[in-house]
């Protein structure tokens, strides 16, 4: 089996050369904008899961490709419209892609990326061809609903935490899920394994944007790429908030409401006070015993693949890469 | 086989049936904006011809009842987020999507939108499937490919005819075009008469638009939906000005292009100076011309089709239709 770096070298040099062609595409301000997209990069994590899946199975994973650029393509779809919503104007050290051109031109290379991704998956030579965009269409239409759940759950005041879960599973959790799957299906793969490897993907996409929550407040500044307490300051309803809410009695409970409420503050502030009643209501553990039951459900899925104790290594070492504890 | 206005009533009953489950489906705030888009109506002039094509090889319509709503989900999707893109507070007589809801909401049901016309036409029943989403999944990207050339042209000053006719092939004809090829393929047509099909349709919607070009100056304001001149108010480079800014000699061009490049204007003012270049240049009747030539084409096209009269006499009814010839 290759390692999860050189599937992640060999994609790398196929999307580079899939973004040379797209920048040369007419229209030039349809296309260039989604080959800059698709050039800030980022660890390519699920287009080499599904190579990783394919390579389960098989010795080559030339019949991955045009499955893992789809998935590519999606996701870096969802990010480019996910940043309008949001206004955020840097992704990954780069302008947003609705910053460097505009606000029309994102939401159509936005459109014509999320018809791109069907249109790599259709050059898919596979007779689970069928199968593969039925299990991609759905994926794409769940991650639509889970953005649509997390703005919801911006303005409510009641999110409770089995709603919560279910949005991650929604917004995170089934493209990883889907990205396994649909490798394996390339390599035709038996339906028993295919849907273990979605639940192993699954159980490691919630335990992934668990500890993406846990790392807003609780991770090392040198280490974690975005500000610490982003989500504090924004009143994000994630995991350690809603559980916060859950937890506070009394004074606590006001004082955490009262920072939710006040419209003007000092950031540091609010996350020093904000990060203190975590403290006190021990969150950060509670947390993490969260992360650790999705984690060992995952490493159970694991177990109950039946696949050469070699090729589970590395769906070990990819759980291990995606939560950070491959070092 | 059915009538046209049969076709409609039947497709009119399924969609309705179609945007109250969509209309219950979580979350709302997706799904409510998806419904009420769907529910603006119009001739449903895309399903209809997909329905049709259907039943010009089968007695029954019913297995292309997801192909007729994928298009018809499809076609919606580009509306709503063309509206956001012009800033269209109005959508036939109803407040856009986006101004109704938000951008956001707006920008989200349309990404949900254009996933779920593939989640339809994945319905369908046929053996033809796979040659089906290919034909849509290409259609959709041109499609977008004609709306940025459409965004691109309104800050050019030298776009040719050629230019213009394969925008207008792309943005408007080729949906057209495949709404009769895919249902053909729902009935397991003859390859050779589902692509003559597609050409039928093809000719069809670019005599479509430049007839819908040449309404803007020139038809009954009593009939007309939208207000006459609004492409000569906003310097659309239409079929008309671009004849225009090709024949006019010195005075009128310089006129003309005094007009476009005038920032304060009275609208009807400069509506009557440049319909009446038109009228010196004689651009009704040379448009006229070039509009006959397509649906001549397209009459041809319908020569060589090898179906019973009876069913072409349908075909040539939707033709009229489309052109407004039908009175």
């Amino acid at each position: 089996m290759y390692t999860i770096e050189e599937l992640q070298v060999l994609f790398s040099e196929r999307i580079d050369l899939e973004m040379n062609q797209i920048n040369l595409t007419e229209p030039r301000n349809l296309y260039n904008p989604v080959a800059y997209a698709l050039g800030m990069g980022g660890k390519r994590l699920r287009p080499v899961m599904v190579l990783l899946a394919c390579n389960l199975f098989r010795k080559t994973v030339d019949n991955a490709f045009p499955a893992a650029l789809a998935i590519e393509v999606f996701h870096n779809f969802t990010l480019l419209h996910d940043d309008i919503m949001d206004k955020a104007e840097m992704r990954r050290n780069s302008l947003s892609v609705y910053k460097k051109y505009n606000e029309n031109i994102a939401i159509l290379s936005g459109d014509a990326m999320s018809i791109m991704a069907y249109n790599y998956l259709l050059q898919s030579n596979s007779a689970n061809l069928v199968e593969m965009i039925r299990l991609f269409s759905k994926t794409a239409l769940e991650v639509c609903e889970g953005q649509q759940f997390d703005m919801d759950f911006e303005t409510r005041t009641d999110v409770s935490i089995p709603e919560y879960l279910n949005m991650i599973r929604l917004k995170t959790a089934v493209l990883l899920a889907c990205s396994l799957k649909i490798g394996a299906l390339t390599a035709d793969a038996p339906q028993k394994t295919a849907d273990l490897l979605y639940k192993y993907g699954l159980n490691l996409g919630i335990a992934f944007q668990l500890q993406d929550d846990l790392l807003d407040v609780f991770a090392n500044q040198d280490k974690f790429g975005k500000k610490i307490g982003g989500d504090i300051v924004s009143n994000k309803k994630t995991f350690l908030l809603l559980k916060a809410l859950e937890l506070a009695d009394g004074q606590s409970k006001s004082v955490l409401q009262d920072w939710i409420f006040r419209k003007e503050f000092d950031d540091v502030e609010k996350i020093t006070a904000i990060t203190e009643i975590y403290n006190k209501l021990n969150i950060k553990s509670i947390t993490e015993e969260c992360i650790d039951e999705y984690y060992r459900s995952a490493l159970t899925v694991l177990q109950e693949i039946d696949l050469p104790e070699v090729n589970k290594k590395e769906l070990l070492h990819l759980g291990e890469m995606i939560m950070n504890r491959d070092h």
